[in-house]
């Protein structure tokens, strides 16, 4: 099965202004959809970042990948290897530093799922059959609240609302739990002050007693504060997200602290693993097929989880239904991934671009696809219309911290924040 | 593909008598033949260790895996995991302590090899195409010497002849370069004093000029003797494989010889690599697909080791050509496995269950079979006569202690020897 052709194609979608430590979500955000199309004419969908260095990137290393095989992964890689050469950034740094090694993941991710999408059309199989078959029928996620503006500004309130205090992070739960039915719960914060922040989590504890709770602030804090946060949230959180920043301050923090850390922004290419574990920083990692290098390489770094006793959950960004059926292949087939996942899909609020059905929330989890490959059909209309977005949106690179300047002109990003 | 039978088929074969650091080869060396037949009528195959427990847990397991379709390696490797139990053991301990963990990687390896086997034909590609593909297009093995007695007694001499010093060694070493092609030299060591075994390194090195060398003592040693002989054999070892006993003394040995050290023993399951990467133990690990849980497990081990900066080989037990296959594909898939393997290959001499053709040796590396699954094809005829070698043989279990002791009553396996 041959690679002949690779259609890469930027799309652009609504997003609501959520709030984060980088600043906040602009008005669109961008992701690229890759299609893989072989001499027998299967096709494979891909899905990945949409920021404009890195869709140069996938460009250019998609003629690259004209002629391979769709099994010829290493070479792939190889190819790809050899054509990022440096390093990839990003603006926003919410997956932790950019290396040259995370930016070859990062390009190679899409093409290797899209070939697996290939690869399980042609076997007749789901993907999840091609990472050794899936353990859970359905993959749990977690209701993900965001801090929140009630509208973009100089727009009418999304229908989200604002969510700027603990009430309203108690009505953004309810709301996310009566549509989606989650059974866990992660707060984004690193947008207010700490004490702020401890007070929302205690409110959503008392509010929803049971459910497990989570908070990231993505390395807001110093090393003082995260573990004066830690050890006043003792008790109510499952795991503490990245509140600190480099593997040395985790360590540290870790060592304090009540609860494990987890991490999607310290430990976030293979060669972060020895002094990672040297140090113990962290005892959950959030995976993400997406930088990790795909599926396949994603499932080595969670049986590396499994002998080094890490627990294992999985991150997201802004995403589409490619990208969802993805995540929820790689988690059914993954026994130590037993933290529900995050998923930016509410917020995507319907906006997709496949075809309705198969992917489908039910009491907070998604029923693993088990038609052939992914599972999932491109809804070309939507593409065009998405793409179309894409053109005329304006953004070309995630910036949350110059749109919040923008109403904002003393904002800084700068870490630690507090 | 649904798994409709299992046939688990003990064999026997004549084997030279080859000295080791527990004693020396019986006459006959066992193994297990799977073949695993689908609903379709696929037929996959596998090869394993023979000893009696261990072939036992494989008959029991083979039922419990009729019904599953051939994709679904984590159910399998759950219902074997809630079947052995325990640990399996052996008897000879040349692959380093047992335990639960790895006795159930033993008995799930034919298996899963089994299954890739279908798939491949299924899908009409090579194993190592399942694997990511392969990286070259021909292994290399190495020449892998054993201090030897001229034949079994009671016995004429077989081709191979005595080596017992190294004039014979170098004989050996000739005739096997002669005959394969080999560009990489391994001594199996821990039989005589460890200076005739520095004088045996000397004399290869000077007489094989620039070829690798390497040595394997299997933990005969204490860690005062490891040191000593990897200090005088600085500049003559690409590396010095298992020295001495366990993570904690091979650390001790790592940080005071020039050489790496390499393993088949100290670290055999994903649990080991914790401790052995905290001590810096290893500078190699030696894959080997039969315990570390078959092919796809045995590439997240590679993952991990590249991870952690190892180097990588492959160990050998004696085996015959569907293993010789797996390993084959595995390490042309493996992009970091970059030492020439190890094979036992060359002392079977031509005995095989699979039909000849496609494993041969050219200039010392095994091409990759290009032809769908395993590249090989079950000898009928090969395997009845070689099961009915089994049935008449009277060894149920490798002992190359008790063996040794029947001609040596004073031989003790105790390590260290020296």
């Amino acid at each position: 099965m041959i690679i002949r052709q690779i259609h890469v194609t930027p799309v652009a979608f609504r997003d609501p202004p959520l709030l984060n430590a980088a600043g906040i979500h602009e008005p669109w955000t961008l992701r690229t959809i890759v299609e893989v199309v072989t001499d027998e004419g299967l096709t494979g969908l891909g899905e990945t970042y949409g920021d404009l260095e890195h869709l140069g990137k996938v460009r250019e290393c998609a003629q690259a990948l004209i002629g391979l095989d769709v099994h010829a992964l290493n070479a792939m890689y190889a190819r790809i290897a050899a054509l990022v050469g440096g390093t990839v950034h990003d603006l926003h740094g919410l997956t932790g530093a950019a290396t040259t090694e995370k930016s070859i993941d990062r390009v190679f991710s899409p093409f290797e799922v899209a070939c697996l999408d290939i690869r399980g059309k042609a076997a007749g199989v789901p993907v999840s059959d091609l990472l050794g078959g899936k353990v859970r029928d359905a993959v749990p996620y977690s209701a993900y609240l965001f801090y929140k503006w009630a509208g973009h500004p100089g727009e009418d309130p999304d229908r989200f609302g604002a969510a700027l205090d603990e009430a309203a992070l108690i009505e953004q739960t309810k709301l996310l739990i009566n549509e989606y039915g989650f059974q866990s719960i992660k707060l984004k914060g690193g947008v207010f002050p700490p004490d702020q922040e401890i007070a929302a989590i205690r409110a959503l504890h008392e509010a929803f007693p049971g459910i497990p709770l989570r908070l990231d602030p993505n390395a807001a804090w110093s090393i003082a504060t995260s573990i004066r946060v830690g050890r006043e949230l003792e008790g109510t959180l499952q795991y503490l997200e990245d509140p600190t920043s480099g593997i040395d301050g985790m360590a540290e923090v870790a060592a304090a602290v009540p609860m494990p850390l987890a991490t999607n922004m310290c430990v976030v290419t293979p060669e972060h693993f020895p002094p990672a574990m040297a140090s113990r920083a962290i005892g959950v990692l959030l995976l993400d097929h997406h930088y990790w290098g795909g599926l396949v390489r994603s499932s080595h770094i969670a049986a590396m989880c499994d002998a080094f006793g890490l627990g294992m959950s999985m991150h997201s960004n802004s995403h589409l239904g490619i990208s969802l059926a993805a995540m929820t292949h790689l988690a059914s087939a993954t026994p130590n991934l037993t933290f529900a996942c995050d998923t930016h899909t509410p917020w995507q609020d319907g906006q997709d671009v496949v075809l309705p059905g198969p992917l489908r929330f039910v009491n907070g989890t998604v029923p693993v696809p088990t038609t052939p490959g992914l599972g999932v059909e491109l809804d070309r209309d939507a593409l065009a219309v998405m793409n179309e977005q894409y053109e005329k949106c304006g953004i070309r690179s995630r910036d949350d911290t110059s749109y919040i300047q923008r109403f904002d002109p003393s904002f800084s990003p700068k870490k630690p924040r507090w």
